[in-house]
C-alpha cells in the first residue's frame, strides 16, 4: 500500500504524542472521580481546574467562562438553545453555510416555534453580507441571536468577530460563533472581543476527540443543556471526560506555543498548492476567498465535472490521498455540500476540500497535484 | 503515605489495562474521522460499528438500538426529553431517589410546563412502592413516562425491570431505566425485557470516562437531543469519541466474560464487610435492603452521629480510604444525600457508602473496619 497523504485536517487531526503523554496518567494511576471529595478525587479535580485555567489564559477569558463539553456540536447546541430559552432571543439570524451543528439546531428551534429564523445573505465569494445582517437586526421586533461561524469548515471564509460582534452589540443581539475551526488555530483575546459564546473541539488541533469547550461570556447566564450532577459549576452535568479535558488543554497549549511557526508554514502550503494547481490544471478554480479573509488551513478546489472528476475522491482514496467533498459530519449522508450549493450552485463543477496541518509537506502536495492532473 | 484503599467504585472504576490497550491504536495510528468516506475514515467507522455490534450482542439488542453518547447523564437526558417531546408523554412518573441526571431533567421539563410530574412512593427499605406506581398510572389522564433506576447508586436497591416494565406496558406507558450502575455488572436480555430506554456509562465498569450508551427500543422513535451532523445514524450529532467507544465495548466485553467470577467475589466482599461491621461496631446499620434486591457492589452504612462520625469521610480520607457520603455527582454540592433523606431522615445517623470492585480484598475491608471502629 502507498504511503497515506492526509489532507483532511479540517475533519480531524492526528493526536499529538505530547498530548497523549499528558493524558496517560489519567488512564492509569489517576482515575479518581473529579467530583469525589477525598484527596484522590481532588487530584482529578485539580487536573480539570488547571486545564480550565490554562485554556482561559490562552483565550484571555476568565476560568469561570470556560466549560468543558463532549465536543463542538454539543457546545453549539448548548449556546444556541440557551440563548433562545434563557436570554430571550426569539429571533435567530444565521446563514445557510453554517455547520450542521448550527443549522440543524436553529432549524429545530424554528420548527418547534421557539424562535423565528432568518438567514443572512451570503455573497458569491462566500462572505457574509454584513449590510444585510444589519438590516435584519434593525428590522427585527424581537431580541436576536446571531450565530455565524468564525471560519467556514468547507471553504475557509472567515468573519471578523469584532465587526460582527459590534453590529450585534448595536442592536442588543446575542452573538454566538462556531469557532471550532479556529480555536487552536488563531489567537483569541476574548476579554476584548464582543462575543457571547464561542466553541472549540479538541480533535481539530491535534487534541483528543470527544471533548470540547464552550465559552460563555460572564455577562450572560444560561441554564444547562444537559441536566444532572453539579459538574462544571452546575452548567454541564455528567462525570467529566478527565483525560479528554487534560488533552484539550495540552493541545491548545502546544498549538498556541507553535502558532507563529505552524500557521506560517501551513499558509505557505496552501499558497503552494494553489500555485501548483493553477500551473498544472488550468481549469481549476477555488471556492470562497482563499487569498482574502480565509482560514490558512483550508483550500476548496473546484474542477470541471467529467466522468473522471466525479470519481475524484474515490480515485484519490485509491491512491492513498485523504481529502473530502465537504464536511466530514455530513459526508455519510451523501447529499453533497450545502455550503457549495449555497455559494456556487454550478452543476458543471466538482469540489474537493484539502485541509492542511503542520505534518504535511510540499512533496505531498506535488504528489497530489500530479495525481489530480491525471484524474481530471 | 499509606496505601490507598479505593472503596468508591460506584463513583468510578479504574480503567482496565486491556481496555486501554484496545483504545491505544486509535490514539496513534487510526485517527481518521469515522464520518470521512475514504478508506482511512472507514477504518474508524468499522471500529465504531464493531463496538456497536459487540455491545448489542452482549445486551441481546439490535445494533440499530444502540447509540453511543458522552455518558450516562446525556443518555438519560436524551431518553427522558425524547419521550416527552416525541412520544407524547405529558406525565412523568419518577421517584425522589433517582440520580440527579434523572431528577434534574424531569424537574426541568416540569418547570417548563412540558410535562406533569409525579413521584412514586419509596418504602422505608428504599424499594419503590409498585402498588402506588400502578395507582398513579391508572389515574393518569395523560400518556406516561416512567423513569426508575435499575440499581440505586447510593443504597444499591434494585427494581425488577420485568415487573416494572410489565406494569408500564399495561398502561401504555414508556419506560426508561437509568441502568448506569448495572450495565457491565449484570446480564441483560433486552430483546425479552419490556423497557424502552436504558443507559450505560463506560467508567462504571472499568471502561473510559466521557463515553456512554443509550439503548432505544426499535419500537420507539425519538428525535436527537444533540443536533448537527449525521453521526450515530442521525441520532447523536458530533464527531464520535472513537477511543471511548472502542473502550466502552471492550470493557463491557471483559465485564461480561468475567461476570460470574467477579460478581460472586464482590458479593462475598459485601457480605464480609457487613459481618465485620456488625461484629466490631454493633451500633452500625445499613440503608436500603442490602441482603435483598440489592446491587452486589454497593453497601450503604449508617452509624450514630457523633463529633467523630461527622468527620468520618474526612478521617477515612486521611487514612487513604476512599468512600463517599452519596453520589459523587452531587458531593461537590455538599448538601447531603437526597436519597438518604428520602428513605431515612434520621438526623442522628451518618451515612457512608462503600462500593466494591474485583480489585478489592478482604484485607482491605479488615483495615477499613478497624479504622472505622477507632473513628466511631
Amino acid at each position: 500500500m502507498k504511503q497515506r497523504i492526509y489532507l483532511d485536517n479540517a475533519a480531524t487531526t492526528p493526536l499529538e504524542p505530547e498530548v497523549l503523554d499528558a493524558m496517560m496518567p489519567y488512564f492509569t494511576t489517576h482515575f479518581g472521580n473529579p467530583s469525589s471529595i477525598y484527596s484522590y478525587g481532588r487530584e482529578s479535580r485539580m487536573a480539570i481546574e488547571n486545564a480550565r485555567k490554562s485554556v482561559a489564559k490562552i483565550l484571555n477569558a476568565h476560568p469561570a467562562e470556560i466549560f468543558f463539553t463532549s465536543g463542538g456540536t454539543e457546545s453549539s447546541n448548548a449556546a444556541i438553545t440557551g440563548a433562545v430559552r434563557f436570554l430571550g432571543c426569539k429571533h435567530i439570524i444565521s446563514s445557510v453555510i453554517e455547520h450542521h451543528a448550527t443549522t440543524h439546531t436553529v432549524e429545530h428551534l424554528h420548527k418547534t416555534g421557539e424562535a423565528k429564523l432568518s438567514y443572512v445573505n451570503v455573497l458569491p465569494n462566500g462572505h457574509i453580507d454584513l449590510k444585510h445582517l444589519e438590516n435584519l437586526l434593525a428590522e427585527s421586533e424581537d431580541k436576536c441571536l446571531v450565530t455565524l461561524m468564525h471560519a467556514n469548515n468547507e471553504i475557509g471564509n472567515m468573519i471578523d468577530l469584532h465587526k460582527v460582534g459590534n453590529i450585534c452589540k448595536q442592536y442588543n443581539a446575542i452573538f454566538h460563533s462556531d469557532t471550532v475551526q479556529t480555536v487552536g488555530h488563531f489567537p483569541f483575546d476574548l476579554r476584548n472581543t464582543p462575543v457571547h459564546f464561542i466553541t472549540g473541539a479538541g480533535h481539530k488541533f491535534h487534541g483528543p476527540k470527544g471533548v470540547g469547550m464552550l465559552y460563555i461570556n460572564e455577562n450572560v447566564k444560561i441554564e444547562p443543556f444537559i441536566h444532572g450532577g453539579s459538574q462544571e459549576r452546575n452548567m454541564r452535568a455528567g462525570t467529566e471526560n478527565l483525560y479528554g479535558i487534560v488533552g484539550f488543554a495540552k493541545a491548545l497549549e502546544l498549538a498556541t506555543k507553535h502558532y507563529e511557526a505552524d500557521s506560517t508554514y501551513i499558509k505557505h502550503l496552501k499558497a503552494y498548492m494553489m500555485e501548483a494547481l493553477k500551473k498544472h490544471i488550468p481549469e481549476v478554480d477555488f471556492n470562497g476567498d482563499p487569498l482574502g479573509e480565509s482560514l490558512y488551513a483550508v483550500l476548496s478546489v473546484s474542477v470541471p465535472k467529467s466522468e473522471m472528476s466525479e470519481m475524484l475522491l474515490f480515485n484519490l482514496d485509491i491512491n492513498g490521498i485523504c481529502a473530502s467533498g465537504g464536511s466530514a459530519c455530513t459526508s455519510g449522508a451523501d447529499q453533497g455540500s450545502h455550503v457549495i450549493r449555497a455559494i456556487n450552485n454550478n452543476p458543471d463543477r466538482v469540489t474537493v476540500r484539502f485541509s492542511f496541518s503542520k505534518h504535511n509537506t510540499t512533496d505531498e502536495i506535488d504528489t497530489v497535484v500530479e495525481q489530480l492532473k491525471k484524474m481530471i
